[in-house]
């Protein structure tokens, strides 16, 4: 709610807001803890069992204190969390408390807190909170709750590898790097490329999704990467957005922003219906037809999190200090900066990503100076997720040129940003037209679902077969040789989309049933994220190429 | 150990033993308590943590000193186990003690106690463990450990479904049988059988496996028998057999008898390798090549209980009280017994599961009238699973016939036996031939995995196909109408077998890729218990009988 008033103020969103506000202040207890859980409960147990997560709604609570705060300046709700946190602080922060969070969260919350308030001791807990993995301080009984699970293994800044829960590692990534932000410790940024290596060249999907295994809700081993049976929950793409988008901040590479681009058009995406009401849970790559977005559902982290995404999105566009002004991600949208002491207004206008034109109108106070960083997609430069694992079989590194006012202007590339530095004046207008051919994409041999597969992309979105678009089937398609696609506008519902076709062999069973009739047919391809909106059927991401894959259906 | 002994007695092995029994006796605290994971560690966390499987390993240990104890007459174990009962009866058993047992199996261990030492403390303890289920002592903070899980949501009478961890499940059963013979007490057999039910009906596979879910090694649905992703752990079929038995034991009914000889033919036999070093924790009914059997393993339950199954084999062929004698198993074997107080010496010859010829010497001191209830196998009858969940699509009931020392002779039928009621005179033989037909199997369309599909069963045995015996694939034939099934005597490596042939269309690519052909190709089929004996390939049981199950394979 926060977020989208940030966006869209309205008075019955924040009157309602208000009301339930008022709730959860009343719900706080006078030394700050606020957990209904144990309050209505036994309270003396409060802090006692990690798998309560207590300080992960905790975290939860801060972010939307301060993002209600940012939208409305009312500060109820800050206030509640503020009690909350230096209960927590007191609580905790004690010499030898036997303590970690089994679902991490609390560490972005916190540092919420701290960037709205200044207070350091929400920094120091967050740390704190941190530096509690890698101690083995909770073992239980069961295969279930290993140290891998909680990313407990090793100490933060020594950790090398994703493990386990993939939201609680996505968060727990997220946090830290904004202690590393705040802090400055550079201990935690060398372990977090390291695990990010870990995660985005071994351990994602081609959507962006992460978290494999349905078991853990979590990730396997390297390269199991199953399609239909993939876990992939949206709450881990919604945290890959989280963690990339602040690894972006610390580095400035773009690859970080591919990712975050990458899990935020296809694995995020997907976990909302077109309809904005129903959700998966889980985003299958495959799918014989079982699969089925619900409604708002009991463990109702990923409705409330896709929510929280979407609202927020304005947040990941653009950036900007004091000096320089950066465009991240391709959306109609406008925003206000100020660079060199100036107010900037900037206008950005697209239809992305369903083509590539993309004119950004700058309006100053006054003509100054500063480089503005234009974002160059990875897949312009046919590199999938940071040179590995995926990889483009039919493309061409595309030329660039970006343009001033209608005139090509020179830029320097560095970190996957084209820098283009000028004066702007009121009314310059920056354009440039990325192209969108498709692309075929095949996997590195390791990821066995994949061996002898083909998925298409264009531009960020990647794409699936639904049996809706192809007479009901899509398990039944074997895709030629050097066979040209061509896209096509099209609708999902009342969704416009660039769809693609091609066509295919198809294998249908003949007339009396007695023998299978391979047959060429035009195939139609959507959006990944546009699935599963026209009823329960089959469909597929990665489409075979040779027949032998073509055998018993399980 | 104890029960290979009692069959084959071997220096060595009881050698072993003794010197193991030692350190066994040498480990028990002086109050009776013996679980080294606490002795090694914090004793005074003992009976704090249901999953710490104290009781369930005392449970086994009492199990092992009974069997050794029979065997050997030594009773140095024997000791230990009831000091370790009485230890347990002591903590457990005393006014508003809030505990219950996380794995059952002591209950089964006690009631060997109790018919061993016959300390009536044993059955009220084991009584208590069963009472304690369905009052939620213990409640785990999360999805995994529910009330189903541990088949705690009700008291044991009022059980009617089957829930949670098979394994878990089977043992209670089992040691609930044993006391309700010892205690006559009918509640509890009532909520055996409609729990039974539950199983065999809706939740069985037919290789008498249950618990298709590996989430938490147990049930899901009802009906929700998925072939490739079946679960079926060694341990549950294992369970299967043990609380069949008692049923059996119990009702006098066939058809407990009809789900032990399939779960333990089949679901439990495919647990161990044709070499008998190699073990399967899960038994899928379909595999794309990825399954293998291990070495030993860290979480050994399954090779120590079919190893236990098959050394305890013994126990389950015959039945005898001072009037009667039962032959519920066709096993070639001797075996004494004592009938209107006559020594009876039986030796049955056989080479079931072949084929259907069983002929039985009886040998007495002096002649007397008794009746001989031998078992009709429901598969003779076309019924294949208590008249439902499972169908015989092309058989006849076998008409029955009995011979003694050759001649027919008359016998009544009642609950699936038929009685012979005769004076028996040294040297009479029994003899009767049960038809084999090959059984061609459905499921009730309940199953959606099975639809349209038919798997082959001939006497106990359930058939697969696998790659071995077919060019290496098993998943690209589809069945042919009306089309016969041949017998053949086979090799699975040293395994004498029988294995059936049949004509089927077989799915091939052409030879330059670019469409499928269907060709005609005899496929042989094994038994289900010897798949994977050469190497990990293709299999599945389930055969598809229409073309469209013919599709991309994940």
């Amino acid at each position: 709610m926060g977020y989208s008033l940030k966006n869209h103020p309205d008075t019955s969103i924040e009157n309602t807001a208000d009301r339930w506000i008022s709730y959860v202040a009343a719900a706080q207890m006078p030394d700050g803890y606020l957990d209904t859980y144990y309050e209505l409960g036994d309270i003396s147990k409060r802090w006692t069992e990690l798998e309560k997560h207590e300080d992960y709604n905790a975290g939860h609570l801060m972010e939307a204190a301060v993002a209600y705060y940012e939208a409305t300046g009312k500060k109820q709700l800050l206030d509640v969390a503020i009690r909350l946190a230096n209960h927590i602080d007191t609580t905790m922060r004690i010499n030898n408390r036997q303590w970690f969070s089994g679902h991490e969260e609390i560490e972005i919350g916190l540092m919420k807190l701290y960037n709205t308030t200044g207070n350091e001791n929400y920094l120091k807990l967050a740390n704190w909170y941190i530096n509690q993995r890698g101690k083995h301080i909770y073992q239980y009984g069961t295969t279930w709750f290993t140290p891998q699970y909680w990313q407990d293994v090793e100490p933060v800044k020594d950790q090398t590898q994703i493990t386990g829960h993939a939201v609680r590692a996505m968060y727990l990534y997220s946090g830290t790097a904004d202690v590393a932000v705040a802090s400055g410790d550079t201990g935690y940024m060398h372990a977090m490329k390291n695990v990010w290596q870990d995660v985005v060249h071994r351990n994602m999907y081609l959507t962006g999704g992460i978290g494999s295994s349905g078991d853990n809700e979590g990730f396997s081993k390297d390269f199991d990467l199953p399609n239909k049976d993939a876990y992939c929950e949206t709450c881990a793409s919604v945290g890959m957005v989280l963690w990339n988008e602040r690894m972006a901040a610390l580095t400035g590479d773009v690859k970080y922003m591919d990712v975050l681009e990458r899990s935020l058009y296809n694995g995020a995406l997907d976990g909302l219906s077109l309809s904005g009401d129903l959700f998966f849970y889980g985003n299958p790559l495959a799918s014989n037809g079982d699969d089925e977005r619900s409604k708002w559902f009991g463990t109702a982290c990923c409705p409330a999190n896709i929510s929280r995404l979407i609202a927020g999105i304005g947040g990941y566009i653009y950036g900007a200090n004091n000096n320089s002004f950066w465009i991240n991600l391709f959306v109609g949208s406008n925003t206000s900066v100020k660079i060199n002491n100036t107010n900037v207004d900037v206008n950005m206008q697209t239809n992305y990503p369903w083509n590539g034109k993309v004119s950004i109108n700058i309006n100053l106070e006054k003509s100054t100076a500063f480089p503005v960083y234009v974002r160059i997609p990875g897949w312009t430069q046919n590199d999938i997720v940071d040179g590995s694992l995926y990889f483009v079989k039919n493309g061409t590194k595309q030329t660039l040129q970006f343009f001033v006012n209608g005139k090509t202007i020179d830029f320097k590339q560095q970190n996957g940003y084209a820098i283009i530095n000028n004066t702007w004046k009121k009314g310059d207008v920056i354009s440039f037209e990325y192209e969108m051919p498709v692309l075929e994409v095949s996997s590195k041999k390791e990821v066995l679902y994949d061996n002898d597969r083909i998925a298409f992309q264009r531009g960020p979105i990647v794409y699936c077969v639904e049996g809706a678009d192809n007479n009901n089937e899509a398990w039944n398609i074997v895709l030629k040789q050097n066979e040209p696609v061509q896209t096509i506008n099209y609708k999902v519902l009342n969704e416009d989309v660039v769809a693609l076709q091609t066509k295919a062999v198809n294998i249908q069973p003949s007339a009396d049933g007695s023998a299978l009739q391979s047959t060429e047919k035009t195939i139609t391809a959507i959006p990944y994220y546009t699935w599963c909106n026209r009823g329960k059927n089959e469909m597929q991401v990665w489409l075979p190429t040779k027949m032998k894959e073509i055998k018993v259906n399980y």
